[in-house]
């Protein structure tokens, strides 16, 4: 039985008690746990507006609106799951690669203790670092990204490690199984047309926003499915994947993209796949007045958290 | 022949003059009268962020935008319906019951004149205090909720009154026919499975955002008809119904909601519904920078008066 | 080939530098050029909430965002057209007609040297202004607006100059080719049924809100291309044709709009119309706190560049 | 005794009630009044920005918060006034001189009926309109101006009105008796060492802020007394007085300014001057977001009918 | 030697980890404690703009930038004192009689363990609660209050709990020894001269913001070290005390207050008083976009840490 | 005779136009050129809120405000200066060693034509850049450093450049004439009694808040003159040395600060000394919602400039 879980908010407020994300216990101690959720604030690689080192401090906030049970997929995450907020993981401010080191260091004991990783960033920079981790744990991944950029161009201002650049860094590298790695959500002006050639070039499956419209979320999901398969796969979702009207406190918006719901929507089909970690990126509080950012970006973890408790109850 | 109208845009510049609801007259005069618009400010009753209390004013500051006649509807309100801004109605800032007294007692003339009640809120345990007035004139009414929350939950921290509850103790003091009674557009996580189904128990019909969204408007708005049937009924308007992207300005908002462009759809497609009262609640201006919310606050209200208007023009 | 083209944002990053148009050179030279991006910083005209002088200064930010490459229309906009940022035309603050006089001369040049302007308002009484200055250089033009107020009233206040008229006094003056002129987007509520027709009996054609959602945007297209044909066309885009949830820095916001979405999809539609010119108004960033409605405004500027870049290369 | 005074904030919630200045009467039966509070919402004739057409409903809005009694005077206002909110007087926005001759006009009657007004602004230029209503009802006035700015300029792009010219024109038109004015706190920048000279010139004394910060508030009080004398002021006090920490909500901010406490003290040392009117200009609600430029620009006009409250008292 | 002391924020940097104050280590373990902050989320009592309850999460964000030594006092807090963030203490929202029994019950345990409380409103009805719990483990108590607000009224809309109220009924409970109680900083609007006599006639000593203005600081802080003498005393700090400009973001701000230089310099005089706990109260962040009314919060509970100190230090 | 001096803006509205410091032309040819001013957009090194680098813009835009006259020191800056806006110096975000690189070259052309630099920040480690471009043209030069911290840490996270150490690190290289250095504003919270004692035992002379508050502005002024004596002096100036109040856009805000007139008052004070070379660092706009802090900022550089200009007359 999970020993971890939200504190009531019928009997104790949400905007009371220090902010853990979901209101979930703030512990290091690992023992029976099934999925750590950790901030990585940092934001040194940020090519635009910078900020998103207090998006973890946000999204805690806004996940204080959290309940336990998923109508939409009729699953309590907390009878499958033992969840913990565990804090956030080290970073140096203004050094990208010392960064990548502390973090892959301290994501080891949490992927030797075979509890699930989930990171709220930072830029995207720092999901470079978790692939690093994750690999070395599992060896290469399956890759989704939910993302309006692609983020594999190969230098920005002569330099190779930055928000724009972790996934092309990531293939270099072998982190990631490109035969089950695919991209989703792509749009926006670009350099050139080579830009997103190029994420097809390491290996990427790439479905641009124009692509899913004309699809339809439902074949999107499908083709997802068919190009992960059933090996382990890492999910990172980058919060401008969502259009800005609904999502205005990230450091590049773009607009043209998808509504909350469509967003919700694709991750509740999901459903089936062996995710083995995941990071949700690029909330930006210092532009979101209202917090709706933030509250989206916990939504997100939460239908992941879902996702993966039905996983858990199918296979018990 | 109406004697309350709008001052004339046209002429007068809509930011002039002292705030009333669409620049209408301010009397407690209710001779003539077809619909009294008022504010009832209070947020004690909320469980997450405060600040409705200041709803009433920014609902009249953004309503300064609306003009007088609807154009997908083809009718000018004023050609119908004699309006005024009634102004806020007494409350007791820390104090709900007490507040609930004032309110009923507030509202007694209004109805006993066969005038309109159409409150501004305040968070959404007004509507409580609303239906008792108007139960105690007329008896149990047919009920029309558009919300993402079902707010029939049985207590909160061990109290009975707050914003979560209203619509149980509704049902429990007899003020809503519930055979004539539906909620429309729950969403966003829960406490578990039984949270809809209680409000079901209670007798009300239930559709979430998910059924309305697998059936569309057109089905939903049959739906609803055929509920409430011919008799008189109730609306109440959570604003939070409506999308945060749309509507931010809110108190506890969920994702995957509802486009400002739905939210008048629906409220279009209730002509011929004998609407005794409404309300809009839970606008919360401190997280409203634009305005936005306030202002599709103020719309559904338009809408609401449209749709009486043409009852009106119908029946003469 | 073009002399002018943007600053490479992988070189020098996108917030360095003086804010000129998507980091265009900032010269009123026009030798070579064939599209001048100037603003217009005026809001003296405007009904409601004034502030859009700033619009051009936001626009300017925003669009450092803009790549050179448009991946929907696949081109490259600067293989083909020479873009330079003008600056900002001259206004006289408090006192409308002078800034028409001045704007009237100030484009002159402009249009003397073969050049295409692209506005940035300032709020839409400008679009008269310009309208002058195109049609005493080219005769009366095709011409396509995208609002949500169709700006034919007569007079406010007793005078007739003012955001709300100048289609009218455009059309009195001989600006407009009505046979080859549309508006698009009209919601909201109106003074009166008149209103709508009023723009019909001077000769538009009017598509509303209601009509594109009822005929989908593929008919509205058509009836654009077919309304305006193969003249000349200048092109007049309000940002509020867009929803306030996208695009909440606008002087009169109307909600139940368009998504920025469904704008990139009709400039997108629109390749092959010989447009002469064309303004994005009504940008008021005091309302918009994360620069999302100035960053939708740099973006239909961006595809209405890409429509033009499709054009020059088409014919050349 | 009066009839009109503020409801009671112990009995009724400061945020309750359609809002009028102070919680006042909102009437224009001037039958038994003393003074007259009324915006005059326009701001075309502002040089930077724009937006203090929204200053009376900001200002009315903070107002609530004044109670009854000033305690460093010693006085309770509505013992010895009878205050109304007159609401706001018609303007023509865009229409500087259309906005003067209404104005003027709505100022008729209350002068008439012998009501001190206490306008709420609006940029500055709406005191020459004051003015000249005052001026035609009691002749040439003494003067008392607080503000960073002379605005004694002769003229802005060309034009003669605007809000850095209207006491020039005051003066040319012999509105105000010279030998009785002195403008109070001129700071920052300047176009030369004339723009202060020119002031003199006109026949103005003048205190910069240097000045008052070198003899004192006490001296420059006694100052003002001397200079004014016995005879009917004219006071305007212009928000941008004092320093942008306090007041960031206004048009054209100047750093290095006066506190709140500052401005408190020199209003209170008003006492037994023998004002007719007085004016509170350029706030600026879009760029005040938690409201203190609205609330200090209530407390001024609370002092100031403290200060009436006195001289009637005294000579009861 | 100190068990509990903030993270180096030259290792971990600031905005990292879960929020707690100061960065301290949460926990309700009290062994070998001195002090521990804890919040009090309620604003149910709140008479204007509600909002307080997130104070306390606010005032841990903003407390990251505090470090440990005190260059003014020359003291390092945690040489001398360990300090814990106890979390948020139980509240019921909307209820502040059940709030103020749950208040008690849950300090009981600190005062127990002879730990000196230092509350973060919440609103400051809060206060009352905290002085029932106190003077049940001490007695009656010497009692300082800096405030813009003497708090001592009787009743707000008849009832007899809200945040004007709770020092009259601290008094009449019998939980402040008036011998030694001094209310410092009263100033602003008030119903009637009666307000501040009902403080002295409940046998609070009084000083208006005039009178320290008149006297200066260094002879307030001895007539207030006089007042208190060498007894134990409860020090409650409403951030409303402070000038507006300098906090923003409270509930009822008054204009014409303290600089936060000046509330240090208060805070440091205080040295050697024996306080047995504190609060800060009323710092609302909904009105304090860049968040300096927390921060300034956030360093009057470090001055009082540090004044702890120093007493911990001279007794050892 | 200067060639370049700001738009005139009683011709030109100040809203109009590319923003340049000023309105000054931008341009890179620096013949006849004295003062350049620059942007080093650059955040990389900061410790807790990022977004300095878009500080270049922001004092940009609000340096509109600024006229040519200083009434205070009585002085036309062009009447003696010729000033440019050279641009932003080229930054490589997220690498902080590469950015000395190109900020030290992009330097060299400027100091070596003898124009005097005056930077605008970014985050305080650009001075170190700027620094050693001065050192490599100069020498070891005199230096005045306005700041709340001293930023003469050694490390922060093990890492030896970051917007904390940047002035030991120019000790350590020889940039800075320390027995002509001083150090001028410290207070706040410190780590330990060491950190200022680091200052001294590096050879700066160093005033805290805490001296410059007991001997008063003008004492403070001529001790720094003692110390700078006659030669050559680079002065630096952050923004946070002005209250939060006052610049509220900072990333490391300190309560208790000086406000704007003390800064005007100490930048007015340095008449004399032999400036050759300044920045203006650690504006910071997305957290200065009404512009305030940029607006300081670009008052300091312009108090700087008049100094400037007066020492040019003076020598002329």
């Amino acid at each position: 039985m999970p020993r971890h879980a939200p504190v009531n908010a019928l009997e104790s407020p949400r905007f009371s008690g220090i902010r853990t994300f979901s209101r979930l216990p703030h512990t290091q101690d690992l023992d029976g746990v099934d999925v750590a959720v950790f901030g990585i604030p940092f934001d040194t690689a940020t090519t635009y507006r910078t900020g998103a080192r207090f998006g973890p401090g946000a999204v805690r906030e806004m996940s204080a609106m959290l309940r336990t049970y998923n109508p939409s997929l009729e699953v309590n995450i907390y009878d499958h799951l033992s969840v913990i907020d565990y804090g956030d993981l080290p970073t140096v401010p203004g050094y990208i690669e010392d960064t990548y080191a502390r973090v892959v260091a301290a994501m080891s004991p949490v992927l030797a203790a075979g509890v699930v990783p989930v990171g709220i960033g930072g830029d995207h920079s720092v999901t470079l670092a978790e692939l690093r981790a994750v690999a070395a744990a599992r060896g290469p991944v399956g890759f989704l990204q939910f993302d309006s950029h692609a983020d594999t161009w190969d230098e920005y201002f002569g330099r190779k490690y930055n928000h724009g650049t972790p996934f092309r860094r990531a293939v270099e590298e072998g982190l990631i199984d490109t035969r089950r790695a695919i991209q989703v959500g792509m749009r926006g002006s670009l350099y050139g047309p080579e830009d997103l050639a190029q994420s097809r070039e390491l290996g990427f499956e790439l479905r641009t926003t124009d692509d899913v419209r004309r699809d339809g979320l439902a074949a999107t999901l499908e083709e997802i499915r068919r190009r992960v398969g059933g090996g382990p796969v890492f999910l990172t979702f980058d919060v401008d994947f969502i259009d800005p009207s609904f999502a205005p406190g990230t450091g590049t918006p773009e607009v043209g993209g998808f509504s909350s719901r469509e967003a919700q929507e694709l991750m509740r089909g999901l459903v089936g796949i062996d995710f083995i970690g995941m990071d949700l990126v690029e909330v930006l509080p210092a532009h979101d007045p209202a917090g709706i950012t933030a509250l989206i970006g916990a939504n997100v973890i939460f239908e992941f958290l879902s996702v993966l408790a039905l996983g858990r109850r199918d296979r018990a």
